[in-house]
């Protein structure tokens, strides 16, 4: 049984593999009609698609999730109207395959072109979410890729039915059926059997937990692009404009606590402690926070008969997704650059201050995918960037960091011509 | 004493991470200085070099090695001369930290700017070429990286002595003397430690044999870049130039038979075969070349008493780094196209034709990091390319494709300037 999914995963990885080779060079008007048939198939199937996720929410693993994990996991017809428009909001991207990076000719006479090619076949592993299902195989598909999807066991009759609408859409429009392909098992291993097939697959994103992430990252033999988890801190500097800094942490924390980019991190300059923690911390209260603080910041706010909590170490690096601050005073910038570096997760940081060589010491030193100064760390986003699309954040260093739009999607390649060049 | 180790390995790394840190914001004139003393320590510790050479020579394990293995090994003045000047050429090439690859202001005013950065550690896994520790910290140092150096057991004594210079050139021109480290054991639990610090090392780059590339990429929680090996394909097309033809597949195969660019294949239009086979045959053999042949090629060769054993199965899937070559007749262009998206290693393969159409379809299709018409395989490389160093050629991906200069070492942040903005 278990050499029949060995056989079984190797397989569709092979025929995505020759999926690939021909979607790399389909056109992009071939690429737009495929995913506009699919979002017309999104519209025209609210009923199949509908029962397959109650199917889904009625099984013993929905029934044993989370209310939070069971509202992941749910359709109807509004989010439904949701997914088919994210898939038309694909269409008009731009198509980044065959753009020009690099032109150059060398002494010799070789004409040097470096010009963005499809990854070749991405494998995206991902939790609940079905609209992860559409959203990764409309961007995988615009960029040139085929994908191997691989979702979880509580959506796979959701995933099924939505695979079925997407293989409909591929015929339809005359490109490769095998271009999508949904892992027709949960079974373990196959999953396991998918993280080493590193002769077929070129590139995996796993969508999810931390420990997924992490499973898939610490088991695969094909390069990831992943990011654990989103540890950011805002610093209010000395010079801040203290209004501007409140407007900005209260944002950063509570404008969506369970996003990647939402801050879990507060330092203050001690020199501005006194004035600012009063005030912030009786707003964030108000969005009912948690300041989880230091002897410094606890003296203060006791001080004024505000509450708090006394910080563990373990705050300090924490990433809590839920209205709760860690906060400490720094002595001084280089205090504030040194705690990041040290405990960020090298996500999103900011700095709030009207120095501005504070600003750029601090947007030079801070070893993040994204550094904000005077704004909000929660713009780390695709659409934000005005990417138009997001296929994740990377904390990685290689290939892309920070969000990834459809350009992150792709790789190059050098294409040389010649007049009968040989090397001396 | 292997939990010893484990930390001895952990704690050097902890250490290059802070020396990165620093090093990624020194100024470009303080590593030219750091650069420019090494290469003066190299010019005037011969004497020292050499005798720690000798050690090595002198082994048990060097002992063993092939002639070709102890030539890799061995120093000498013009080879010390030669490094010495490798570190001159690298402090001529421009920077690439601080780049700016993209610089836009969002609707909301926020100004986004795409820096080049270092990727920060970077662990160089190799074998016994000594001239890799010297390369590959310049090339490191210059791009403002810090790098653990792991080399070979039979090249222990030079590494140490070459690491030793190194040291001496940071601290005298005061950068943080860890931020070129060499794992100063050979034992092997050093190098599986290693390979799972993903959360201080930030890239892994093995250089040597496909087994040593295939275990770091098999054992490593860390991102790597590699090439595991050079299939390289000559195809000689209906349309082509014969004498053209022949210039390039002698080239592409005897030039320097050892190199990953060099052709192991050569597929040959039928319509074409018999007037080109007889006489290519003739030269590479005149170059002492094996020609392993298909049952067409043997034939046109048997039929013109010209000399050539047949082809194996796995001979068509060769990296041979010899003087031999897999010779196969296909009916078209397609053909060719399929054998070599199938058989080839995706690293630099050729099409030799005067048919626009046919040379833009094959440059188009094949999914290979470089690809040529109508010039030689062998133009696969960082000098060639102008990028005026090389640090190896990548065959993944991701991240980095083809040859490897200095930009390929750096990463990218997004540094964002606002004026208060908050998300809506």
């Amino acid at each position: 049984m278990s050499a029949d999914l060995v056989e079984l995963v190797t397989s569709l990885a092979r025929r995505s593999r020759t999926a690939a080779l021909v979607l790399a060079t389909a056109p992009t008007v071939a690429k737009d009609a495929a995913l506009d048939k699919l979002a017309a198939l999104i519209d025209a199937s609210h009923f199949e698609l509908l029962g397959a996720n109650q199917q889904d929410l009625l099984s013993p693993e929905a029934q044993a999730l989370t209310q939070a994990g069971r509202d992941r996991l749910e359709l109807n017809a509004s989010r439904l109207r949701h997914l088919a428009e994210s898939v038309r909001a694909v269409i008009a991207l731009p198509d980044p395959v065959g753009d020009v990076l690099e032109d150059f000719t060398r002494p010799n006479g070789l004409r040097i072109r470096k010009l963005r090619v499809p990854i070749g076949v991405i494998g995206i592993i991902y939790e609940s979410r079905p609209n992860v299902t559409i959203d990764c195989a409309a961007l995988c598909l615009k960029s040139g890729n085929a994908c191997i999807l691989r979702g979880g066991k509580e959506c796979f009759h959701t995933n099924t039915a939505l695979a079925a609408l997407i293989s409909q859409a591929l015929a339809a429009t005359g490109l490769p059926v095998d271009a999508v392909q949904l892992v027709p098992t949960t079974d373990r291993t196959a999953l396991t059997t998918l993280l080493k097939l590193n002769t077929l697959i070129h590139c995996l994103i796993p969508r999810g937990g931390e420990s997924l992430i992490r499973f898939v990252a610490e088991n695969s033999t094909i390069p990831v692009i992943k990011h654990y988890k989103g540890v950011c801190f805002v610093y209010v500097d000395a010079a801040a404009d203290l209004a501007m800094a409140e407007t900005i942490t209260l944002n950063a924390k509570v404008q969506r606590p369970s996003a990647c980019n939402a801050a879990e991190q507060l330092l203050v300059h001690r020199s501005v402690a006194e004035n600012f923690l009063p005030s912030v911390s009786r707003r964030l209260r108000a969005n009912n926070v948690e300041l989880r603080c230091d002897a410094a910041s606890a003296a203060i706010l006791a001080r004024h008969g505000l509450a708090h909590t006394s910080a563990t170490a373990a705050d300090y690096t924490a990433e809590f997704l839920d209205y709760i601050i860690a906060v400490r005073v720094v002595d001084s910038l280089v205090e504030a650059i040194a705690t990041i570096n040290r405990d960020s997760s090298n996500h999103s940081d900011a700095i709030v201050t009207a120095d501005e060589p504070a600003a750029r010491r601090f947007l030079a030193e801070i070893d993040s995918a994204t550094v904000y100064w005077n704004a909000s760390t929660r713009f780390s986003d695709g659409f934000e960037f005005g990417f138009g699309a997001e296929i994740g954040i990377s904390t990685d260093r290689l290939h892309a960091r920070g969000p990834m739009g459809l350009r992150e999607l792709c790789s190059h390649k050098f294409v040389i011509e010649g007049t009968g060049q040989i090397r001396a």
